[in-house]
């Protein structure tokens, strides 16, 4: 954006090319410049218009990418360069302005040509509100017809009130998609559930449809990495892809202001990167998105926003050290 | 809300209730409690998700009536104590959570509904965003069908970008009466312009049309409460009813961070507040809007909902002034 | 306040009224609509200016409960639905403007009524700075006069400076009591004291006192639910009836800006919230208080007043769960 | 604070000290360090638990004397220097944590001792709230018994709330003394009032003691300053000493946040430091206070501190510019 | 940044391109794609490590460049649209990370190979701080050996502390100019000094050098444009070349107060805007600059940010309408 | 600042002294005020212009001084009151406004100079930026030229970027001291590394010198006070004395917003402040530093203030509890 083009004498460029550190927005390329297929598409979803509760969620894409240079591509603590795993940036589907059906078709159909023309590249959808995830899972569901989805969801909340009540709104979208009969109940785990965030009615849901319901204590008992080891194991052996989708509110408010509902009693930073190295690792998992960050709310450090590209980030190292 | 009904000892009844100061939230009263026709009906359009920024001017309603009690409904500089107008509060009209449309509509059945019971009563719409000015327009039209309608429009943009191309949303109310036809361009006045705001396919749209636009640096050359009678006087030859319409962002960016688009430039609140009372005055203005006012970007005093409700009572005051 | 009140046609009652969730504020009744006795009497002593520093503890009453409407009354993690445990609100007492010495009485006078016309019911008061602790104990004391009172108080602070240097402020109210015969130090646990912030002299009157410190470091080694309970065993064996006061700031300041003297090394909202559900089961609580959360130092996402809710839902869920 | 007292070798001393601006906290000198009577004596009078609503006010007086850093002593406007004109700093009375009344007679004898031992300075008191300025008057009052005080006060509000109400709150001082018969009421100038701040038994209360009011409306348009000369030159005809009060909240809610009770429509800072400078050029004005003025409020910038001390060195100024 | 080029099907192309507006983002073009000698060239300074205090205003140019995108080119109030006006954009000096006497010689000679090669077009610096300015003049010197350079200051200090003490810090390049011989201090015109922010010393080297000094409070009786076209008028009769140099302090801190060291008592942001469209008409000026902006000071609206890009705007607007 | 000096009547003088609570501002002594060796000689290095981003800890000394009135003297976990340990503060060291190098010098000139008049006592730097490191253990080499010096690093980063690149810039100082041979590379442990702020150039500099790094996660498997014990004995077996430096960037963002550069990630408050303690009781600990701290970044209740205080004051416990 305010680059150093100016042709000015030899001075400019007295510095030591090989010594350059290398960041995250050196490593990731435009889509229509990437000449093999990519490892990863990442894809912004910038829609929040549909959030129950005022959100600049879909200020995130922007900001998201803004802060790759704050970043290097190196993860010190498991030892490897992400610098070979080929990341590359689709851009943002276009929204309408006001057209929330429309602009959800968009995101469908957005993901449904990503996944179809990269089957094998894992598909990462950067929201936006929560209500876009329906949208991406009846992409993929389209993508591939015969494949049975399953999901994995950190989240605070269910997401399954009433569509016909709310709309297509971001309190919605699993429940849009048990009742479209594009995920089985049996076949979503909610991880990081907690507090008095999730109504009766909506855990009666949840119970009749029978969704894995474990809630954070109960996942830090048994051990995060072990209840996300379980739940992706049990999934594997019932369906053919898992999708996983990142609620940011998962996250304790002292770590996460910047969503739509932060609040106390959530994960750490730490369980979530944990989560999302473990995750990222296995391989049935080929699709995720990371959701309901508005970076309005952040202070002036910026601290969500750093998180969430801090989450992303470990998802991909996951990724990156599969052995299959 | 927090009430003090505890009914603990005599000593809680001490006050002198003779000198007990009246202020705004004892004055105005629900209409449904009222006896007799109010001179005045407020009600709430709280919708912001058709901006085109993100916005949190839904949460102005709300905000609007917390601050009542920090205002007397004693005007000092008019000497005039606002108790004898009566103004009725009719609630919020119910938005959906996520059809756009359907909240829209019943933005204008509601303003119809009060227009027709209330015929003798002035509407005061309290937005939500600038579109809500479209529907409620369109509501006073169908309750007033054989009347022509006039806009006063003070605003820092023209609001007639294309709906075919955004929707509803809040850059477009005006171009959607024009092009609607409930309204003809050369009845629509806007003064506050400036600036860098407004592109030139629009500045051309308006010319087409008629629109009558003042700048602010032409008004404030001119005199802008000559600027703004002299716009009534013209509206009052050619129409039968006056509709006001304040968007809040024709304030500068120093006195109303709190709208979703502040400009520096713009009009001083004391601009405003003399505006206002000169244009309550007129009594051919039967309607009145204040839209686009986001609470949540105040800072801790709350300086733009403050400045809303100030500018709402100098309205009110020009009404209770009217020697017609 | 914003209520849908207006009556316009009939798509307003388009809502499934079976799936509507059920939030606190709709499950918590003003005590002078309440039909049979209540389980708890909530009641607000919105008092700061006893405070040592400037403090907005006055305003939490009100957004205590204004937060309300963003929590669900069922609890996920121990399974339980509140809504049959019934809790009602007596409102605020009411506070003089500037005599301190007389809104302490009127506390305590509340507090007494309240207690001896409901003396099955749990109180609970919301305050206000620490000092109003002394005038409830006081008030309670009054009611009970034949019973002896322990002292459960989660704190960063001892509060037992001198009454006679400070008179009655937030620092002094343990001291108070101990000092007026009211509470024998060896009946006041504290628990959460740590760091640099009690002057030699006052541990020095807390040892001579024979009060019970358990450091938080101490809690946590020993484990911070095994201290809790011991400290309630040993209460249960010595005192009538326990009186528990959580002053917020024994949080650390990531968690709860919002106090008038945030400090770093605090617990954790997780320790806070595991050691109310605790306390709230044990059948001889029989009051408890919340105290010096100012929502003014909030940020914009009002992370301590969140907390302080979740806080108090904690107590009210362990009272549920009851055996006895 | 933080001084360069380390005595490292000689290089520190690198500086022209002949070219060495001079600051306003190099001039300003102690109270007890002085040898010759001083021109002007500044004290703090740090309370504001007397105030109506949560207010930082206290806070004041050290942010004050943190801020002379940032201000030289040569005015350009008027092209003087003010550091021969000797203001000693008498450092802040000594308030009690709680008890208000205390407080309130150490300032009205901490008052009347420096008026009394230096009857030829001007007294500045820095507040705390404005109920302080009660406390001040009734002490010069006793200083000199025999003389009539006259008041001109620049405030958005009367301050007459009645006294038996709400004890000596921030709101009622000007009441205290006329009611005290310390002041008549027909001796009290207030330059300011604007809006809707002050309830209609204010009003009544202040015509029937003949306060004189004079709208910030009214007073711009005969001319600020010409209603400041016509006000001083009413009381110089009619009093022995005229008392000026500064209650911050005259300003503008965009120049100066950081007050308890910030309105738009309010003075800009041009006209206060503009009205100042006039005022600190009359003979008779021999006392001062500023008053009200809550830092907690302010942004990162300390906006209305910073304007708090221009406007007290343009006091400063008019008091230099003296011809008598 | 986050551009929409994924290539998803045709309903993404149904934005009615001809009535697409036209932004400042899609008018100013990159230097190296232009085709013919623009008619201003825009560079960045971006240090401001020689600021004498803590200042962010290196992060400007690239602020200044984010924020294009909510400025039209259609001014409305002087009816021209700038989209035929050439600006192109030359990118950023490089700033060396700790060296700032390299990067203030690069700031220079980056001036001089600019104003060398495009010897017609109109230079524009955008700071940095205030030290940028001296290499800025020094480099117009260096390009135009035989020309003098006259010096249009719009600030609310001097700059002319001593650069023997600071270095060449952000308070001392007026002074590095005069006793550089670069200028001549009489070819030197301040406008808008006010207040306490110079110290007596300051005054006396700008008097000695016959600096021409014009404060805010001057400039105000006699009309600031009349002020500032006599400036140029005289300026024009002595000098060959205007440098005019823009410190954004010279505005009220109400208005900026996104600058190291914002003040009450300064310029409305529209007095400024109306001179530098005065400014910008005048055919001597061929260069300018807009210092010590500091984008980390703004609130969440960026107020002095959008403030900034204004009165750019204002400049260009000028230069448009210039006859010769 | 504000004392309260103004002699009025006896009633000031009723506080109970020997009551009177000890705080930290009131044990610190001056240095020329001490009669006899302290036990550590704080001073301050406030340069924060060094710093590759905008930063503001040059502010911190300061503003740490101030925080010292909110901490008593007693710690409470240990169960020692630090007022036998003498600490003196040697004032800050004078930073030149523009020249970096000479303001560097002087910190490492004024370093030797304190270790070597007060060669028993331990030293304690309060930056500034991390680049004052280098100048430190410089100054301190000078001082006891024949002895080794090995080097504990609490920090995020390596800080070993290319001073040929960047100068002596706060990424910088391991390097220039390891590359100056002031230090061996072996001899430096860095402990808290994590997540991806080290580009991978870095580590194969620190690979290559030796560098011990021990990333946080590696740590917490260990045990972090193990880790930190066994660093301390390797340096102990290898080196004459060990200089600790701290960047308050190894805090994670949710704990320390007020760092140029912070990480989600990082250390807990509560790891750091067991960790310090552990390091203050370690007899070859001789120097220590608390380095980028940038207060400006605090939000109102300076959290991360508070928090360089405490973990200053846990290394003093420390130092105090040394059996040796």
């Amino acid at each position: 954006m305010s680059g150093h083009w100016l042709q000015y004498p030899e001075w400019t460029w007295n510095i030591a090319e090989e010594m350059q550190p290398t960041y995250v927005h050196q490593w990731v390329q435009q889509l229509n410049n990437i000449t093999s297929t990519p490892d990863m598409i990442v894809y912004g979803a910038p829609i929040s218009r549909s959030s129950i509760s005022v959100s600049g969620a879909s200020l995130y894409p922007s900001e998201f990418r803004r802060a790759w240079k704050g970043f290097a591509t190196y993860n010190l603590d498991e030892d490897v360069d992400l610098i070979h795993y080929k990341v590359a940036d689709a851009g943002d589907v276009e929204m309408h302005t006001t057209d929330i059906l429309l602009s959800h078709r968009r995101i469908q159909e957005a993901t449904t040509y990503v996944a179809k023309h990269f089957p094998s590249s894992t598909t990462c959808m950067i929201g936006g509100d929560h209500s876009t995830t329906a949208c991406a899972v009846r992409g993929i569901k389209e993508a591939f017809q015969d494949e049975t989805i399953g999901i994995l969801q950190l989240d605070t909340h269910l997401d399954v009130r009433d569509p016909n009540e709310l709309g297509p709104a971001n309190g919605t979208p699993i429940r849009q998609l048990i009742d479209g009969q594009i995920v089985e109940g049996g076949n979503v785990f909610n991880i990081g559930l907690h507090g008095y965030y999730n109504a009766k009615p909506l855990i009666d849901y949840a119970n009749e449809h029978n969704i894995q319901m474990v809630t954070l204590k109960q996942a830090r008992k048994r051990g995060l990495i072990k209840t996300i080891q379980g739940a992706l194991e049990q999934l594997t052996a019932k369906v053919d892809r898992i999708y996983v989708t990142v609620d940011m509110d998962v996250l304790d408010i002292s770590v996460a202001p910047g969503v739509p509902a932060s609040t106390p009693g959530g994960m750490t930073s730490v369980e979530l990167f944990d989560s999302l190295l473990e995750i990222g690792k296995h391989p049935k998992v080929k699709h995720v998105d990371f959701v309901c960050l508005d970076p309005s709310k952040d202070s002036v450090v910026a601290e969500t926003v750093k998180t969430g590209v801090y989450a992303w980030l470990q998802f991909v190292t996951g990724c990156n050290l599969r052995t299959e």
